[in-house]
């Protein structure tokens, strides 16, 4: 690995003394086993184990950052092969990849680059710089590699040293990939409960998945009490097939307490399709508000990822559909928000609610506060855009100050590209290195605190936060 | 004192030039008489002059900090022996200390962890490092060092240098500790008028404590005009006493200006206990509004302490009672909702009004923008939860620009933490200590100008801005 | 010229490694010719070239950002001079400028004190400190120079290394001073295209201007199709005269798309003066959208400058008139206010929007975002209170990591202090340097990357991002 492209000190802070305490504290979890508690990766990668097709279609097409920067400079959608029915799109997977080369300094300063720079040059091993003249020399590479039984999926997974990792799931997915997984293989690939498209009337799906949800659980979803007790089964499925937590992303983070004929009602206010954009969001928040009563009871870790505007981009959603890096953050309430749920189990460490957010504003002003007081209560680190070195700084200096250390979670990487995994969590593990060492050279904590709080933050507590 | 409890350069910059410029800037303002013009110092500890207690009561079980970290990390109030008639609450009071002990490490990172540091090496000058191992050491050592004289409340006053300290005392209140004080020691611990328990309709209290406002002045309080000049009547009394400044610590910073008519109609529907949510925001609006007005004519400096949503906790709150961490801050407004005031008052230096906020996303936008255009107003420094070594940088950096140093009151504790006072303003120091140090290597401010701003903020320009 | 006053290395990196990178970043565009695609300098100035009249005249009266602090700290406008016709205001220049000397530490802090440092010891070349005691120096020498040959507007022009100048023009304007310049002088002084008074219904001139643009255009402008061509007409003179953009500064980003009829029937309303606050707001976001509509027509680059709450001191505004700093921010919402544009013309790069804002919080969370997906966007530099060294890097921190370095254009200096204007480019190339140099030590950014992005953003792509 050529020190020009991967800079062992990188992201280290440039005084001499911090930088080696730096060094110091990053050494001692550097090669901590890799916890993902929330990601979004293909269990059937893992239950396959079939190699990865080319270099464009795991690194490029499905990555939302790489689409998203690239479309905002004008390149098509087309030209990146992305599928779209209707029109023709770019089949030369290696012309793509010299595009996506050409325009490789797009992506100075963003934690892409700093990925992508990870993956080409500490998990493919290559030699040359990455741009377009060298464009042909990594297309080639990689895929050669690929094919190697050393960049299997489950080599891989083994080679990037993960204990555990969590996938997300429909409520209403069968789970097999994670069963045959299980099965004939033994790793740590958990399913995580994420109920978004059986519980938002808004969503497309809604009613087909209800009736789905009704099928598999023999629960007459159709009616108020059938749909809760359906919820309930599918948990105790997901649990039983190894899920610690749940996953909610709604696009805000109201709860709302109903009485159960209230709710009742509600519910079929939203079958008879006779509701307002006002009664939807009603409906969703009470059912955050139920969804914490479930994990109250069942002990499931709740995740609350809400904020975001998906498919901002009408006219991209509907030629190329989800994710395609068109989802833009809104800013977002929790101090009142939350209260209806928290009056109701705030006081309880029984429940685990894990709070992310788009919406930076709210770090010092509620959700610090908030975490730093409820038990129930944990903050997520740096989401989504944020998941970053200066959004990672900034998410530490604002929120460790009111919550500490402890009521903030372990990394989590939150993504489909398997390839970035490593990069993730090291640039994770490098930046509480760096924050750390300055606040020891800064004599506001010492050395043996900084070295017992990295440690428990990578291994341990990331561990108890998701109750893993 | 032990250096590596303590370290004299402690939150200095680390680069060395940086670092001397600070240690000298620092050095001209460490020994600086403590200017406290806004805090929850109990007088009466002053006027009996009688021993603390016990290490728990003096710093654990009031500091609502130490509450809220402890609470959320699943350790229940009963253990830390806060106040609870229903149930049985600890009572050991060195079982506690050792609890807090045993749980130091949370608060890492925190200010009060800094604090307390400070108390336990500067303060009571002990030796060992503070964890569960040493928890009995240091509750012996300051049990005994409570019961000297050197440890008595006036000599610590005198200790910590404080030149004056404001109390907050309720707008009802005898004043009478102040009175011994004044009598019988002569030191400045001044009162400040602050009537919200007679000014926010929704305040439990409120009738009762609009009762006792017309029993202590001999007006008829429950007329408009005489609800008014009892409050007059209270200010009289109260800058006689001493005070420079009024306290309000209303929900939002709403102002409004309302006609003669309208008041009058408007306070009688709150007498009539008929009124709505919006109408209880009108007449607390009105009011801050009436009290400029009042200002403008007695000179008492107005603070305004506005965001926080108190006793978020209901179930907390209603066992437990007010003040044990559980107050979350709220997005707010300024630019609009102060218009109404600043129309009446904005132009005239006649008033002085001092800002304060939970919601740092207002510092650049409104606070310093209003700040540094109306003559009438100062912005306070960091408040609560960013009084903190974080908190005041961000302060500055996004203030200094639009506001400078000027128009930013000196540093106020806001605490009833009295052992904490030196702590607090010797962080608040060294930060601007820190801070103007860079700003003069980076040649953004000579080391002249840096020296007398900051012998200005600290001394002078502190007392100025609250008229002492 | 002095290095204390003036130092080479002013706002580099402390650290002595990245302070040579940032020098050596810096020298590669400090002599770049300056372009200056948004700004509200006089353009009479340049067909004139009459010398300035007088140090205060020139530096102070004009000046918001230096009358809004002297006034926030008790400093009447009379007594500097500021134009009042019923009042006696001082009259005395000489008077007026010793008291902005005396006053000048109120600025400590402040971009103001650095670029009129930059003024005094790098254009008029002078070697003392400035202050009381050498004001007369300052007054004497710089009005002396004043009336030499080399600094007339068009030997300043040219000493600044001005490349392109665009001025900010009213829909109405005659652009005669532009026509006048093109002729005798062949300098790109440019004209934009700004119809704020002829499209919103709430300013003062509304309908005085719309009158106007019906005679100049020989359209009738009290018809929606008349007025909607007259626009489109003025557009083609102002390209004509060199305008490359339009600059619009509503009080909100909201943008509305309108049947035409339904935009016709709104239109009339507003012409009877029979319109609610609300419908003043729909009509001006309907008129961006279709400002959008015909930028994507023309293409000409809109600008769009919301969020300020404009002459918020009544009083002062009504004695003072306008620009008197006592415009203030207020929060801005962008994801769902722009929706309706980005629907109509997101896709297609035929369309340039530029945003620029004065609420921080929506960098990372709202504007990065956006301008890093939407072709048509791209993100205008830190702006007006923010165009200072800290704004300056919190604006890169906050954007650079989602949005890279090519959806934000080059700087903008907005300012009608033509003397400033090589002082706000230098800062903004310093503290690129020292950003882009921080990138490189920290590994984040080869130093390659970092010659050629900064090359980039101030030659080639700050011309590209506005047309020109």
């Amino acid at each position: 690995m050529n020190m020009k492209h991967l800079n062992p000190d990188r992201l280290f802070p440039i005084d001499k003394k911090t930088r080696s305490i730096a060094r110091y504290l990053y050494s001692l979890i550097k090669d901590a086993p890799i916890i993902s508690p929330h990601g979004h990766t293909d269990p059937s990668w893992f239950s396959k184990n079939i190699a990865f097709s080319d270099p464009v279609s795991l690194l490029i097409t499905p990555d939302h950052y790489i689409l998203r920067m690239l479309y905002s400079q004008g390149i098509k959608m087309e030209s990146l092969g992305v599928n779209n029915q209707n029109e023709s799109s770019e089949l030369d997977k290696r012309k793509i990849w010299k595009l996506f080369a050409k325009y490789f300094y797009l992506f100075r300063g963003t934690p892409s680059q700093l990925w992508m720079k990870h993956v080409f040059y500490d998990i493919f091993k290559l030699k040359k710089e990455f741009n377009e003249e060298h464009a042909d020399y990594f297309f080639d590479k990689i895929s050669l590699l690929l094919n190697t039984k050393e960049y299997l999926p489950r080599s891989l997974f083994e080679k990037f040293n993960i204990d555990i990792l969590a996938t997300t799931d429909a409520a209403t997915d069968s789970l097999k990939f994670h069963q045959e997984i299980k099965t004939s293989w033994g790793k740590r690939v958990i399913p995580t409960y994420r109920p978004d498209s059986v519980s938002d009337p808004e969503h497309e799906d809604f009613y087909k998945e209800l009736e789905l949800l009704g099928t598999l659980t023999k629960e007459d979803t159709f009616t108020w009490s059938g749909y809760l007790k359906a919820h309930r089964i599918r948990r105790e499925f997901f649990k039983k097939m190894g899920a610690s937590a749940t996953d909610h992303g709604p696009p805000n983070p109201r709860t709302l307490q109903l009485s159960p004929n209230a709710a009742h009602q509600l519910f079929h206010k939203i079958l008879e399709k006779n509701f307002t954009r006002e009664e939807a969001d009603h409906f969703r928040a009470h059912m955050l508000w139920q969804f914490a009563a479930m994990s109250y009871d069942d002990g499931l870790v709740m995740q609350l990822h809400a904020g975001s505007y998906r498919n901002h981009n009408l006219q991209l959603f509907k030629r190329f559909g989800r994710d395609k890096g068109a989802d833009i953050p809104k800013q977002m309430e929790y101090t009142e928000n939350l209260k209806p749920l928290l009056d109701a189990f705030g006081n309880e460490d029984k429940l685990q609610l894990i709070l992310f957010t788009l919406d930076e504003s709210v770090y010092s002003r509620e959700l610090a506060t908030l975490a730093g007081h409820y038990p129930c209560l944990k903050l997520g680190p740096a989401w989504w855009f944020h998941d970053s070195p200066e959004g990672m700084l900034r998410h530490r200096r604002h929120t460790m100050e009111t919550a500490g250390f402890y009521n903030v979670t372990g990394f989590v990487d939150d993504t489909r590209a398997f390839f970035s995994i490593p990069a993730r969590h090291d640039m994770a593990r490098r930046i509480d290195a760096r924050l750390l060492a300055e606040l020891v050279t800064e004599h506001r904590m010492s050395e043996e605190e900084a070295t017992d709080t990295i440690i428990d933050i990578t291994t341990t507590h990331a561990k108890a936060c998701f109750r893993l």
